[in-house]
């Protein structure tokens, strides 16, 4: 079956800081009329960082909208026309403090397809080297670092729910 | 360190049919204030369904947000006050015309932590049976089957690229 959804008109209605919404007139396969309620973000990136011990750096941050602390793999929003692996190494070293210049690309995740364009690019960090935390004024983090099979145990538990961080791991 | 933000302000900006768009002025664990941007979302379900053959039910279907026909495993939203289980065997019915009485929680996923709150839990089906498909009619889909090497083959070439799936995989 023809899938396709074609856009009869869109409206913005709200442009914010890290996320616009748009309201879409579709026209559906079957010849009807919906809407679709998009929200635009401009990508980011994940960063799976292995230390010279063999452990993951993990960030333990507060996430407003689940009300909760979670642990997850650095990450960070992609700025205007950045290329993914500018932000990774960006993204490192404000969130960890560390830089690496052995940067690999793994894959990359959508994460909630049904309404949001957000596409995340994961990659895979080694030999890293001390640089400088900071970089967002509103983002407070603690640093914790883990084995890969610690992290496995967290998921298992349900102490780590990040589905970046779940689905990176399956890249490696 | 501590993380938390407390709210001091929150405005609706958007009720939508699917989610809800609001601003919250947050106080910042350094006393600042500054603005979240957040989505709500009721919550949703995602299936791995096992046929007879060993194969895993995919969909495929046309995803606005992204212009791009993505596969997916089977996935919906929570209805107002529904259960997580009930939703999973409502939808698995709805989008695959599958029923199963044998569904196992797996564990539970949040796909877009730094801006909305959905979270779907993941569920395990087998021992199918015929139902009816049909429920929405504002989606389309086609269905397919993979065995879980296929499917782990189209994660590691990028044909799927979906987080839920990537993720439900790893608590298999």
């Amino acid at each position: 079956m023809n899938l396709y959804e074609k856009t009869i008109k869109e409206e913005c209605v709200f442009k914010g800081k890290i996320l616009d919404l748009r309201i879409q007139t579709v026209e559906l396969p079957n010849g009807r009329t919906s809407t679709r309620e998009i929200i635009k973000h401009p990508g980011a990136v994940a960063i799976l960082a292995f230390k010279e011990n063999g452990k993951l750096i993990v960030v333990q941050q507060y996430r407003k909208a689940l009300e909760m602390e979670l642990l997850e793999i650095p990450a960070g929003k992609l700025e205007y026309g950045e290329k993914p692996e500018d932000c990774a190494k960006r993204e490192l070293e404000e969130e960890t403090g560390f830089k690496s210049d052995n940067i690999e690309f793994l894959g990359k995740i959508c994460t909630a397809p049904g309404f949001c364009d957000e596409v995340i690019h994961i990659f895979k960090a080694t030999n890293l080297y001390e640089g400088k935390v900071g970089g967002d004024d509103d983002e407070f983090i603690n640093l914790k670092e883990m084995s890969i099979d610690e992290l496995k145990e967290n998921i298992i538990n349900g102490s780590v729910i990040d589905a970046k961080t779940i689905s990176a791991l399956a890249y490696l």
